[in-house]
């Protein structure tokens, strides 16, 4: 029996990385040996979240310790927090998968839409883990940044048409958790029953990641929206292709036939088919002379942790899939 | 005092015919005076709705008696039944506001995404109900057709830039009640919490009503989607436009300054600010060169009883407003 | 035409606040001419509330300025906050209807279950505003306490029985809007969504009311649930009562058959029924040996802020149900 | 290896069967070999339940041929159509667990609370599937009839003092997956959500299980009630007991410390803490002179399917806890 590889959960008591914890606890090639947080630093996994049985105390960050006990991390903190932490854990040699936008954009593009960047240098080696687009890459990488939420849906639903869109329209739904763990009024139960309501129309920071992402001059327009559901994500998105319909229905066949996580599905799909797991369902149809694709995942699963962790199997040289079926 | 005008209800056991007899019941100048329904004939109105407190028995359709006690009719039946019900009403003299589909379309039109019309002959004096792009013809008309839901909102967020649309998408998020009354498995509450998913991609009936409103040929997809909400209705609209943004957004100043139920929004809209309401929010924004435009409603409201009332009034010589503040 | 009574509402920016500012500003014989608040000072309510329509800007609380634009105030301070305020204010002369649980008890209890009160010579004045019950002092009556949210429905489940209680289990469920409009874990989405939970199992406040109105010695134990609902609160209570199960309901007859407000209803009552009314609706039956009876009220309405106004009406010798219906 | 025990799903396209499905098809040491349905034959299951992701083709119950592909079956039909299908297969030699009320009860209870039974002469075999009560005598058995989800949280909130009960209230709450897949006025969206409503207040059938696993003569009243929530349940049980409360914590920490899916826990547990496990949580405490047991459980789980193949992992000596963590 090989032995297993030991991985940290930086920032654990946060929605993205307490699924992180979840899964690596009952990976079965992981040892989830480390989880840290801020504030709740000292309390046990299970108390805050108790379905996700992880029976860890919750410590604080202490790189050098850390360092000794895990060979690789998942980092769940904030943008802005996360560089110096995923810097400090990349020098004392772990593989990291970092799941803020820090290490997503390069740095023009990161500093135009979050702020400065506090550790630019490590720009160079990070990869942006969308699994199905990057695999190789990925795979000999040492930082990977984990997309967001918005993002790996929309750029699901469209990789296989990149070469060919000329316009795109992405509406997106997400569910609650994507807002994080802290209560605000708009996360309020109040602000949110009954309640759908677009947000960010002028500018989501997640645009920064289709625009990087979709080839060089794609016209898009990308409008979030939240909806009253815990877990879950659609994109629906809207393209006017270089390409007859048909031929595009061929090109996501072949694109997504042996991707074990995305599923293209023959009816439009419901956040509920995916909610817990890794899995991205994908529907496409043409409409007139448009095409009509629709994503869904879980956005704390595929849109965070779930693919994190995808990543992080390919960085150890595990199957992809381990411990997300 | 001027004496009231009778009304009736005609299928007041759906959601919309139920909104629809709560509200004539405090409209200060309506009475009303009878309700039907079909298999719930029989039943007081608030025992199936006590919140509305309407304190009338429902009963069988009787033309004739209802004629006697009767001066106009919003009818509330499905779609095909509705013709013949709306038909042997006018025949009486009645006026009618119909919220089915069966005037609202011309009828090759009807007959293309609907059925066989069951009463034909009665089209060419029907005016499409959306109060603020026919009010002139509302208040001259015999009948009237209330617009589906999506193309009320849908029409609201794009009439003021009606003769300047090239493309347009509208994905549009509808609450459960939408789907009316009967329980079936898309309105089964374990199939609609925790989910969100897009419906009939591929041609929804609404659209029938969009391409008639909308100028000919303006290219346009139209796809909904349900939420898990009780009540609510948000329509995004993306737009390409020949016109500068900023020409844009004064022709919604325009269009709208004097509406009594639609408002200009600086915010994006939440469908909880219009619940059980008449009234429609519009939030447009120029966005690269794209126009987004936003409209939320309440499906039962604005959507389909509401602006029943609302045609009513002018069709009796009523303050538009009365009743629905 | 009788002049109108001019009412200010002190902290109109929480629910209850909120709630008593919708319903002043629509009610025929008030005039809403202040609305106060802390943090929300400068904005209009109806942008913090769009759906409620009060168009005023809320003011810092100057009691001076505030005595000359009104006769009357309702105070929807947090518990300690709002002694003073009302002080000052019946100092000023104004009648008051207190949401807060300031002036609900006797001082001794007061101060066992909440802290030292700060406005201890008003409680001699102070009448319980449970209208039902002691509707002749509240009459009479310069300042009323408006009961909790739980108090109200459990007494009014109770009350026709309240001589032949021996033994009572009020397990009570309520919606979010009952934790107020702060952002905390607890009000969360994510917290409440897909969750029933009991809280505060051995004793919330509100058992202070219970124990105060039920006759002294009632054995009895009062159990609060949180359930993800917005505003709605169902009182189970299972009493073994003295009486006869056939006495018992006539008894409930009896004392509700001419209340405007509280509804015998042959069936369990959901809170769906209640929502955004002033009415509570009971149900009484007897199982076995026990009487269950069941209590709906929407918490914001009958059990905040729509019984101030209640209240209020009596105390300004105006009709008990003007501006609730 | 040892050979795995095939295993049949009776009923598997609603929610209790297909929960059993999801967890036997994933069973270290079970081969899910036959599903069978009604309406929904030819269908596959993982088109009804696309995140259970069972693969197989439900088809016609055929009890030759699916004898010959089984050794054992979960029965997941309505009451009165499972025992006629259960003696099928019993007959055949397969250990069967039954979902239904039919197994539970003896004959007199049940004809009372149910109907005739169609199979009465396996009553005397049939044991009661309450794993924690019951467990020797479910590893010798060949037919288990899996609790009520209702009974199943009451009897394990109650089990431990069941020697010491003197009166008894449960309140319970139930989400919506307990009412069935069924389309029903009941399970209507619009129905359930914004709404807490008791229903069968004088004598739910599930009062039938709790009298007859109670001690003989033990007062209670059961109220079971619907909340807006997809699955979990919470029995609140108000207890008088003729043990001091010290003694009676004790009894639980005794019963329940090596119980596997059983746990105390320190505060009042949430229905999201056990949502999709096999879990039930219990909160005891002190309250006065009566003792609060709260327990919460996810009904299509331990409530009903996970319990079953909890007990089936006993019928077929492997390991309690198998295919359930």
């Amino acid at each position: 029996m090989p032995s297993l590889h030991r991985v940290a959960v930086v920032g654990a008591a946060g929605f993205g990385g307490a699924v992180a914890a979840r899964i690596c606890h009952r990976h079965p090639s992981l040892e989830l040996t480390v989880l840290t947080a801020r504030s709740d630093a000292g309390r046990r996994h299970d108390e805050l979240y108790p379905r996700y049985r992880v029976p860890l105390v919750m410590e604080e960050l202490d790189p050098d310790r850390l360092a000794e006990r895990a060979d690789a991390a998942i980092v769940a903190y904030p943008h802005g927090a996360a560089a110096p932490a995923v810097k400090t854990l990349r020098e004392r040699g772990l593989k990291v998968v970092d799941l803020s936008a820090d290490f997503r954009l390069g740095r023009e593009r990161y500093e135009r839409w979050y702020r400065r960047h506090e550790a630019p240098e490590l720009l160079d080696e990070a990869v942006y883990g969308l699994t199905e687009a990057h695999r190789d890459e990925i795979r000999e990488a040492g930082l990977v940044a984990a997309p967001g939420c918005y993002p790996t849906a929309a750029l699901l639903a469209l990789w296989p048409l990149r070469e060919h869109l000329q316009d795109v329209v992405v509406d997106a739904k997400s569910g609650v958790s994507g807002a994080g763990r802290e209560a605000t009024q708009t996360t309020h139960f109040v602000s949110v029953t009954e309640n759908v309501e677009a947000y960010k129309v002028d500018g989501h920071r997640h645009s920064a990641e289709l625009e990087q992402e979709l080839p060089y001059g794609t016209r898009f327009t990308f409008v979030p929206h939240l909806v009253p559901v815990e877990q879950g994500l659609l994109a629906s998105c809207y393209v006017t292709a270089d390409i007859a319909a048909g031929d595009a229905l061929d090109l996501y066949r072949e694109a997504y036939e042996e991707e074990p996580f995305v599923e293209l599905s023959d009816e439009p799909p419901g956040t509920d088919e995916v909610r817990e797991t890794n899995r991205c369902r994908v529907h496409v149809r043409a409409v007139g002379d448009r095409v009509v694709a629709l994503a869904a995942i879980d956005n704390l699963w595929k849109g965070a942790a779930g693919q994190a962790v995808q990543d992080l199997n390919l960085m150890l040289g595990l199957p992809e899939t381990e411990g997300l079926e």
